[in-house]
């Protein structure tokens, strides 16, 4: 079944080296001193791209040491509308990161303190240049953990995390970023601090700005401290791996395993394809349409009763084979395959378009199936993977960047990925974000109104439009 | 320790019986028909108050059948800026849906269907006018609930849950309600109708208006549909309720309950006074300075492991008594005592100011402590009860309403309270919203340029302010 095909209907203008009016980058110079003002061309550089190979050129790199310094640039460049670009580590795929319109990028290296750990309040307060990784290891004494675990925690910043809603297999048991967030401290497009939230897991006061500001990918606002929610950290882990005849019968065990008052701590989906190129890899695993990855959480009364139950709801039609791993080391070689996966890919193909999509979840075998049919059609090998739990699968278009035709097929296939994904009652991102990559399809997942209000709040924060510019919405017809 | 009282800045316009533009009156008649236009004085006085027993007549009730009605009627209102205020079942506490500038009343009570159950991807559709305890009968066949639990349940609608983020005792387990939605339909000041959100618990697709629409009061939009977060129901449950010294022993329970993995499904705080209360009125209690009632969930193999590991963590210093219910009869005679605390708050006093304000767990017992002063000072009994986990009291002021003296002390009192709620790092409210009640002292609670965003914000979906006028956000000064 083909659904035809969405077409991105603008461009952004990459690259500007645009340079600032000297007066104003003389005063952002005389205010943020020499560690904090860089105009040459290495730090310049080394700010301008992200995990999406994209790349443009900033005219400036701020980088401020306190959110008084934030609000200062962010005033200081709207008198020029100069344009506003802030950056955690550069580990975003989007491009949400990349300042095609030049102006000043604003890195929060230095703005990298956890400032209180409260486990009575199970809460911690950080600034957005801490690590998510850095965080983890010290709420570790504490028995607590801060939920989002993207693939890149040892690098990503939380202020990325939050930019961009980040998530991870977790999150089908402690939700993502935003579910994980208390309160906010950020500067809007006008310069001015804005406090929304706090210490606190309720609240029905006021406009819940927090969750707004939460992955809007710094186009409402700098975030320049968060409050963020903990979770006691269960101090067992025990998995399973089952194999199935094929997609559907996969999706049928999610449901089942969904259904259970006991939430899986991690629900992880591999298609077909994804399974082939690991036996082709030398992978221990049987021929097999699906492959779930199942783990559970708990201590040592709790986690067996709990991995039973995810056990039998397993088990059922199409089941072709399930290993269980209450130890750590049988855990990790359960785990070893998904992890084998992302080398497997790169054996076929060194070109990769990765896209984080998201369907109901009793739709995951429609667009299994669909990917295979694209698959023949581009003549591209597509491999579908992800967070069974949520929906939220990984849709990955393999091409050499170095054949023109493959690569013209594999941009090709993109939007049919979008529209099948949409025609399924989906959405475009489930943890990824929207940055330019998928811009340019948020006319197709929001009606002209709703893309409308959003425009609208977005000038209600930001009136002159100068942070991060042409990312998230799509221009105006 | 006495901390300076806020004051109410600016009063409101109750009562006011304006009529409609006649040709506005009959196009709206005429769309509407005679079953969903009602100008006669009984259906405007029927649809005029809440349980705050402040109430204001409206020019018209509205009671539209679907979306493309709610539309309709919100435009041809903002050709003349005539004020729009959305009615569920007029629970709430706060003014919220009193029409204190007349206008129209749009009352769901014909958009009340359950659209969609959908277990496989656990969520429901449903439109704003069904009951809460509808749905969740609706819902028992397929073994889920919806998590949102006030005490109004059974009359409440979803709508006015969405409204105001409502919550109840499960929400330190499950969340709230904004925790437990994934999409709305909702129709803007503008007469748009916006989509957000949809069938998937994981989303980083442009900006988050549905968890923006929660806890707005029909500011923002009027919601026509919403797409709500459905839970597995563990089957069996247990309690326990533990007497401690005092509201500081009894927070250190709190704080070890938390910081286990096995988060409590209710955890409920009862303070000296009602303890002394209940006991005056025959229940059957320990004289004790707190009381603590925890619920745990699970099955039959993790039930007991569960209670067990509560009951672990409930013991420690200032325990006087704990009981133990397995099951329900005993479970029922432990809630016994709170299900008391009402009719007992009655007995001494017809009269009660209940909010529901919020701090940080560990600032429960200065709380308890500074309104046992102002209960001191004002001389009026002060009762602090409520959602320990998640640190929201409800502190109950007790005053005899005949009474002009003890009435203005009553009112006095309350800018104090929430001077003692700010002071410790608080906030307004948790589960009731602020409607008019608690507008004025958002000042307190935001700074000015986080309230100029929330009306930037307003503005951005309302640009006449004809939602709701004079709710949530005070005047500008």
């Amino acid at each position: 079944m083909a659904t035809p095909a969405l077409t991105p209907s603008s461009t952004y203008n990459p690259g500007m080296d645009n340079a600032l009016p000297a007066a104003l980058a003389a005063e952002l110079s005389a205010l943020l001193g020499a560690e904090g003002w860089r105009t040459d061309e290495a730090a310049r550089r080394d700010h301008g791209e992200d995990d999406s190979r994209q790349w443009a050129m900033p005219a400036a790199v701020a980088i401020p040491r306190d959110r008084n310094e934030v609000a200062a640039i962010v005033r200081v460049c709207r008198t020029q509308r100069v344009p506003i670009v802030a950056r955690g580590a550069g580990t975003g795929t989007t491009g949400a990161a990349v300042p095609f319109e030049g102006g000043v990028v604003v890195s929060f290296a230095r703005m990298n303190r956890i400032l209180a750990i409260r486990p009575e309040d199970r809460c911690a307060v950080v600034e957005p240049g801490v690590r998510n990784g850095e965080l983890q290891q010290a709420l570790q004494a504490h028995g607590l953990f801060w939920p989002p675990d993207p693939s890149s925690f040892e690098h990503c910043t939380i202020g990325g995390n939050l930019a961009t809603n980040a998530g991870g297999p977790r999150a089908v048991k402690y939700g993502a970023t935003r579910d994980n967030v208390l309160g906010l401290v950020a500067v809007s497009g006008s310069g001015e601090i804005l406090r929304c939230g706090g210490s606190w897991s309720k609240n029905a006061t006021g406009y819940d700005l927090t969750h707004l500001l939460v992955g809007s990918e710094g186009t409402l606002g700098l975030i320049v401290e968060a409050t963020l929610r903990l979770v006691p950290r269960p101090p067992l882990q025990a998995g399973l791996r089952a194999f199935y005849r094929d997609a559907l019968t996969a999706a049928g065990a999610v449901a089942r395993l969904m259904s259970r008052p006991q939430v899986p701590a991690m629900l992880e989906f591999m298609d077909a394809r994804s399974i082939e190129l690991l036996r082709r890899n030398g992978s221990e695993v049987p021929e097999a349409g699906a492959m779930l990855l199942v783990e559970a959480d708990g201590d040592e009364e709790t986690l067996p009763l709990a991995l039973a139950a995810l056990g039998d709801a397993a088990e059922g039609e199409g089941l072709i084979a399930l290993d269980v791993a209450m130890d750590g080391l049988a855990r990790d070689r359960l785990w070893a395959a998904r992890r084998a996966l992302s080398p497997a890919l790169r054996s076929i193909a060194p070109g990769k378009i990765n896209e984080d999509v998201v369907v109901p979840v009793s739709r995951m075998p429609e667009l299994v199936a669909a990917m295979q049919a694209l698959s023949a059609r581009a003549g591209l090998p597509i491999v579908v993977f992800g967070h069974a739990g949520n929906g939220n699968l990984h849709v990955n278009i393999l091409y050499h960047p170095d054949d023109a035709a493959e690569t013209a097929r594999a941009q090709a296939a993109l939007p049919e990925v979008f529209a099948q994904v949409l025609a399924l009652g989906g959405t475009l991102s489930g943890e990824h974000g929207i940055g330019v990559a998928k811009r340019d399809y948020m006319r197709h997942a929001f009606d002209p109104a709703t893309l409308s209000a959003m425009r609208a709040v977005k000038a209600a924060l930001d009136p002159d439009g100068i942070l991060n510019p042409g990312k998230v919405l799509p221009p105006v017809d």
